[in-house]
């Protein structure tokens, strides 16, 4: 049988591959208890041998009366093996859900440490703590992601995550520990049955590795095999998404080509760049309500601070609902860029064409700028008249956004429509004027 | 809180609307134990009440001393209920894995009442069997499509099989059965926990269930998540696959255009289709030794009765080893169709043109027939004269099906490649040639 230092060594050196020979450095997350005890042990000397630079951090939560202890006894294991130690004190602020708390604080003084991406953050999970993951999440009712569990390498901060471990189980950890006479750190919470994976520990997983020795091989590869239908999953929603986005706002044309499940997909990760992350109920009402709406209503969605809106085939997603601008008329100067207030962006002249600009003549050194004036006919170069407000329909122009685009008149006519449309041909063009958002 | 009545109804409600009103029909899988016993006494007067035909199949496997007790006592249960009732016999042949044996037989023996896509077979599986069906899966380290568990519908013989208790826990049925009083069969095997289910029903899942008072439902909704996933994996595989498949083979150049996790489900998808279900590691060896090997190279891979062979970009799947064809010769009379041996199908004439069929002149009234003969010059019409060996290769033809072409000669003269090219021009056409597999 392959011994524990191999293993750690071909997992490490799997890694590693990956890097420029030199390259790479290991901070390891330390707790002091058994698993990263056994895995500071491993390392150290493998670390010499590869010239690997290598950080232990133990992050000291101050929850625990040995907390000052535990550190001491850290600083003490490194100092023996000649590993680097650093100690990070993070301070919790509220007091429920203190399990939770601690592991994201911990995680955020560790991603200080990695902070390049040949960082490589080392933690001691095991085959044990996958099964109970896994375990979590169906007690969760969790989905394919969450069920995936953990994975041996994730994005981290600057670098990634790694565990090494994953495929070694407690036991044997345990066993590594005895025969080479370590010691380790005891948290009595671990005992605590409150916290729900310290319950699988005592009451459910033992059972099942008695009755099926197997289970945390299994249990990894239906990991997995989840990790690997999660990765495909995002990359088809990601393709998916993209071919439906235009700007920040989604095609539903585009989207109902898509399979229904793809769609509820694409929606969510649409939702998520706004940065919400909603029920599913929610998401059957904005389907309902909004997106199957009649193809002539203008339906509309709250979910906290933002809005989701339908125009024509278009879904918006809105910060706040669009202040109307008061029509109060400004000069517009030829050649002088403008900074418009209520958040309008700003107006941009060029002396050559480019792209999104729109051509001007310079037959008269100033425009009056006004706004929300939809009953103003207007005609485009090479186009017939028509109320502004026509046009804006022919654009797609949302309605929330009409009485927000910046108009150009000269002697009473309209004739540039900031980001739509000018009066003046390409040809009659002595400078270009764009529209530049906030 | 919605009594069990209201909570079948609508659970089946919701699935007959699928159905014109009045088509469907019912199967019970009825064992006559808790849970078919619950669903029949349920069944019962809403079948009556929507005259839905309900008929209950008890499956008798001789497995038990008690089997002709139980098949009486399910008639009995049937009678006073006023349901239809069929008894069905199977015998079970093995010694070995009894309980996978006697499902297999139950299914089979079930299927024969499934004839119509109006019949729905409903079995008694409940939000307990779920639990235990993930952990199993779990047990087995499977994949996406077994941790999905039992789906509410799928599709089954020529109708559905439907679970409409997937929502109810075994302790309601249990309840329910008590205060209606119901008697039901209790078979001693259920308590055996040799059977992996039993073991988890009597050791794990009651501390699960004590703990987290709400874990059916959120492992339902694990499962669900799951079974969504796995529904929107397969039509992307489906999809690619067909991007892929040219015939029966497939397009290596298409595949490598696909996501790396992608193509392997593509080709184990492939695989499939000619019964094959590798392991990982032949399917690593596949793509290594076959796909990915140099350019110029002929690789080949057995696995069972089949052949993988790849010839240029092209990836084949052969039952046998194609037979050499002997190279003697055969009279090819011009209109007359001909029986090819070997299995190499026949040759049929059509007097207009169609599909894969090559323009021949009637100037002569039969041709040589002829296999194998590569080193022959060939002038198909419009393109220059080369051997026939450079020709298969520009056509892409595998070496090993090129012995197999049938040859058509006149006067020593190659006239006519069968399903690849022809000397004569369409313009000098009187017949066409088609060369139909086997």
């Amino acid at each position: 049988m392959v011994n524990l230092q191999q293993q750690l060594q071909a997992a490490l050196l799997q890694q590693l591959q990956h890097y420029p020979a030199g390259a790479a450095r290991l901070v390891l997350a330390y707790s002091g208890g058994l698993d990263s005890q056994v895995l500071l042990d491993l390392l150290a000397p493998l670390c010499q041998e590869l010239a690997i630079p290598l950080t232990a951090v133990h992050v000291h939560h101050g929850l625990n009366g040995q907390a000052d202890n535990w550190a001491a006894f850290c600083q003490a294991q490194c100092q023996q093996r000649q590993v680097d130690f650093s100690l990070r004190y993070v301070k919790l602020t509220q007091l429920s859900n203190i399990e939770q708390q601690a592991r994201t604080a911990r995680y955020q003084a560790l991603a200080e440490f990695v902070n390049t991406p040949h960082t490589l953050l080392l933690t001691a999970h095991h085959a044990d703590d996958q099964l109970e993951t896994v375990l979590l999440a169906l007690k969760r009712g969790a989905g394919l992601t969450g069920l995936a569990a953990m994975p041996t390498v994730r994005a981290f901060a600057a670098g990634k995550l790694v565990r090494l471990l994953l495929g070694i189980s407690r036991r044997q950890l345990f066993d590594y520990a005895t025969s080479e006479q370590l010691t380790w750190l005891e948290d009595d919470s671990n005992q605590n049955i409150d916290f729900d994976r310290n319950f699988l520990r005592q009451q459910v997983t033992p059972t099942l590795k008695q009755r099926w020795p197997a289970i945390l091989q299994t249990v990894s590869r239906s990991a997995q095999h989840l990790q690997h239908a999660a990765e495909l999953a995002d990359y088809y929603t990601e393709q998916a998404l993209a071919q439906c986005l235009d700007a920040s706002r989604l095609n539903l044309q585009q989207l109902s080509l898509l399979h229904p499940l793809q769609r509820d997909l694409v929606l969510r990760r649409w939702l998520a760049l706004a940065g919400l992350n909603p029920e599913t109920q929610w998401l059957t009402t904005l389907k309902q309500e909004v997106i199957y709406a009649r193809q002539d209503a203008a339906p509309q969605l709250q979910l906290g601070q933002l809005q989701i809106r339908r125009y024509q085939h278009w879904l918006y997603c809105l910060a706040e609902v669009p202040e109307r601008v008061t029509a109060k008329e400004t000069i517009l100067v030829v050649g002088q860029n403008l900074q418009l207030t209520s958040g309008l962006g700003r107006l941009c002249w060029h002396s050559e064409p480019m792209a999104d600009a729109l051509p001007v003549a310079r037959d008269m050194p100033e425009f009056t700028l006004a706004f929300g004036l939809l009953s103003s006919r207007f005609k485009p170069a090479g186009r017939p008249a028509k109320p502004l407000k026509q046009w804006f329909k022919l654009w797609q122009v949302p309605p929330w956004q009409r009485a927000r685009v910046p108009l150009l008149f000269q002697a009473g006519q309209l004739q540039v429509v900031a980001g739509y449309a000018s009066a003046f041909a390409p040809s009659q063009a002595d400078v270009w004027l764009s529209w530049q958002p906030a």
